[in-house]
């Protein structure tokens, strides 16, 4: 089955100690959607502005990713630019331009109103409303978010909340949203504000599945270098969600495993700068790591 | 086959903002025993001052660990007092006072000289090396450490690290050993100084162990709520150990499920104030959680 992806397209500059990299596909939905390519096929919700380079809609085509929902509007992509200290752990944002962003409106071709499976990657919750407003009867809607809209949109964003199935955050977002330290006592309390599947991601730490039938611990891929964790988050659901698409059963049979195979997708994404790395894999290689990290974890 | 365990033997008075509890059985050598005395018999080496109470004698006892290595000497115990805040993740000392612990000699009962398996918990390195000068032929000799003995002892503690087959420490620890944030990368450089088992622990993210056989993410058990996280190291290893020594066939064969078992135990330890809860709980209660843990991590 196909799966529905909105959420920022954009063009990442990313410098580092020794290394510039300018204008490098990034955004929640560029990643997610070559993520869960791997799996199904993806229908791209977002828009860019008419200097967006030809090379990067090729890139998403190659992932036979439909671009139907795609605006190329006049003006510019939305550009972000950020640099990152010595150890690669903190990362500081040196500029942001919303270009053609600022006003974007996700409109819905009619054929992708009837998708299955729905990814509200990270973009404005109003905008994820408005997505889920065009969509007939989706079997199973996750949605990420990021710090910013805890901020700046947290009524639109507990809203969205009832209206999902799943809900994905990292840790630090948890405890924002709930005031709790322990991330178990933090997914019962976002249990209460609708969605029946929590996820909280800890980044080489793993995730954590709280739904129906209680909690999962999903581990983290081992990595020896990370050159690059941006989009990591975004890949983790696309991946999951590319796997839940294509996979028979229920979601409590396949929701585990759909993890798994995200978490191995996102490590890709670790190792270089933007896409770069991620788009040169296969998915053999997916299954490979997925099967290495079963025999990491077996005892 | 039984393990002999080294470590400070203290009383712990642990201030919390809504209660006190003073001269509470602790340190490394209590809880790593008690820890190992569900799985096997433990023969604990350490000191203990003439105010030393009588339930604590009786405490150990009940777990039937063998108490002819424990000195008491005329003074007083080790007594460490410390204050949490109120999210309970920052701890401060507020008072050490080394009492008969100053001038500790470790000296072993003949009987304790051919121990299989050793145990050198959280102690200064100069007595570890002490404890294994006086053992004939060991089958496996682990050494836990804590950031002081990096900070005032590391000559001493480097030396040591040859003689081990195993070595335990937690992220910090292993970052300011190695100067390396990445821990897969800083296993591989502490491999170098030695040991051949190098686990590191990473509190509620679980632990990574690296050996022969390669690594092995090990989970730790989900809580809700985590009353005093102080022990939980030394219960995590103490487990680990007794639990390798009452089992049949070749570490590697082991080594992961006592991880395991070790991570189980060191989860009771942090829900109650200093060894009140795991002096409660029932070799069945650790079993019982184990099979939970297969459960959460099963994809």
């Amino acid at each position: 089955m196909s799966v529905l992806i909105v959420g920022s397209t954009a063009l990442d500059s990313i410098k580092t100690p020794t290394a510039e990299n300018p204008r490098l596909l990034g955004g929640s939905a560029s990643h997610a959607s070559v993520a869960a390519s791997f799996f199904s096929p993806v229908r791209l919700v977002g828009v860019v502005g008419d200097d967006f380079p030809k090379k990067y809609l090729e890139l998403y085509r190659r992932h036979k990713i439909d671009l139907a929902g795609l605006q190329i509007l006049p003006g510019k992509t939305f550009h972000w630019s950020g640099e990152y200290e010595a150890n690669m752990n903190h990362r500081r944002t040196l500029l942001t331009e919303l270009g053609v962003f600022e006003t974007f409106s996700p409109g819905l071709p009619k054929s992708h109103q009837t998708t299955p499976f729905v990814l509200l990657a990270n973009i404005a919750p109003a905008l994820q409303h408005h997505v889920l407003d065009q969509i007939r009867r989706p079997k199973f809607v996750v949605a990420d978010t990021m710090d910013l809209w805890l901020n700046i949109a947290l009524p639109d964003l507990l809203k969205l909340l009832p209206r999902l199935d799943g809900f994905v955050l990292n840790d630090s977002e948890a405890h924002q949203l709930t005031q709790e330290d322990n991330m178990f006592t933090a997914l019962k309390k976002i249990h209460k504000l609708g969605p029946k599947y929590v996820i909280i991601k800890k980044g080489s730490h793993g995730s954590i599945l709280s739904g129906p039938k209680g909690f999962f611990l999903c581990p983290a891929y081992p990595l020896p270098k990370v050159v690059d964790p941006t989009g990591a988050g975004d890949s983790f659901v696309g991946g999951m969600m590319g796997y839940l698409a294509a996979a028979r059963g229920s979601i409590d049979a396949n929701i585990r495993r759909a993890m798994i195979y995200g978490s191995v997708t996102a490590s890709f994404c670790c190792e270089g700068f933007g896409l770069t790395r991620t788009t040169k894999i296969k998915r053999a290689d997916i299954d490979r790591r997925v099967k290495e990290l079963e025999k990491l974890t077996r005892f």
